[in-house]
């Protein structure tokens, strides 16, 4: 196959993205979210607060990561933050990563899985970033709904401070305003 | 309010674009598409064809062109390309983008109605690739997806091929590829 059928089939492959069902409801809405609109949605978050972050960032690679930051979720699956990050769920978002960036062109497959891998370890300015915004969308559906994800798992204010306290290692200024908003959400009687 | 609390309002206000149906079904699935998802679906395929774009082009411009390109469709909904190009069409998607934008710091309002008026006037070779690029993944399900909204909307061959050609304008080796699946989609009887 030549390259250029190669990206339309990962490209038609990567649809799957779309029926990856997620742990929270947009805002306004009573579904749950999918993992594609969420990549959508953490793109834009980033471009939007790019200054906000702590370090020196390019924001063309952050794009980048979180455009395909859930791509192995096609195979594993979306499991919510709190009980994430266990080494059975990453060993099956990695071998789901590496096998859908597998049927891209050799060079791409390369570099895109590089930047994956980048994004995951979260030690760069970039990554440190990127991993910042992936918690702040979910937070804003929680806030603004009534804290319905964090009330069906059973997430404590503690767990979802000590969970998203990361925020600050992209951002302390995005974290401040989170923060803020969190301990609103405990007094509302939204987070217990 | 201040900068930062203006763009997690802006975040949350778009949101709705998650619940602003289009007129195809992703591959595989018995739903339409919504507009938030088709936006991370478009950005990630222009990133993956970059390298067959006619002209030099700046691809970090065209996401960022296809991350807003549909935020207009909040207000105006989406409207089937074959009948989209009206006057009056056009006028509620700009009202749309013009109210979105505007609630954003007054900087970044500028730089992305900026950007999405060249987008919308397609005469840049970043804008000319980003229109592109948003053909291909409606026709990938037309095509994969037994030409259903073709037959929904009665339209014909014609009006594929006239409309589609566009795409030249943004990629030669793209449109040649694409005509040829079109052309295949003819003699399989799903587009006439
Ligand atoms: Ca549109």
């Amino acid at each position: 196959m030549d390259n250029i059928e190669k990206i339309l089939s990962f490209i038609v492959e990567v649809e799957k993205l779309k029926n990856v069902h997620r742990q929270t409801k947009p805002v306004g809405l009573e579904r749950f979210e999918n993992s594609a609109e969420h990549s959508w949605h953490v793109c834009l978050t980033a471009l939007m607060l790019k200054d906000y972050a702590n370090d020196e960032i390019d924001i063309n690679r952050v794009i980048k990561m979180l455009l395909i930051h859930d791509l192995g979720e096609i195979d594993a699956g979306d499991t919510i933050v709190y009980k994430s990050e266990t080494h059975d769920v990453k060993a099956q978002e990695t071998a789901g990563i590496n096998r859908i960036l597998s049927t891209l062109p050799g060079e791409m497959s390369k570099e895109f899985l590089e930047l994956w891998y980048e994004f995951e370890n979260g030690e760069t300015a970039d990554a440190r970033f990127a991993k910042a915004i992936d918690r702040v969308t979910p937070l804003l559906h929680n806030i603004h709904g009534g804290g319905h994800s964090w009330k069906t798992h059973g997430i404590t204010k503690e767990q979802v401070f000590s969970v998203n306290q990361r925020i600050e290692k992209g951002s302390k200024e995005l974290w401040s305003v989170m923060r803020n908003k969190l301990e609103d959400a405990v007094n509302a009687g939204i987070l217990e």
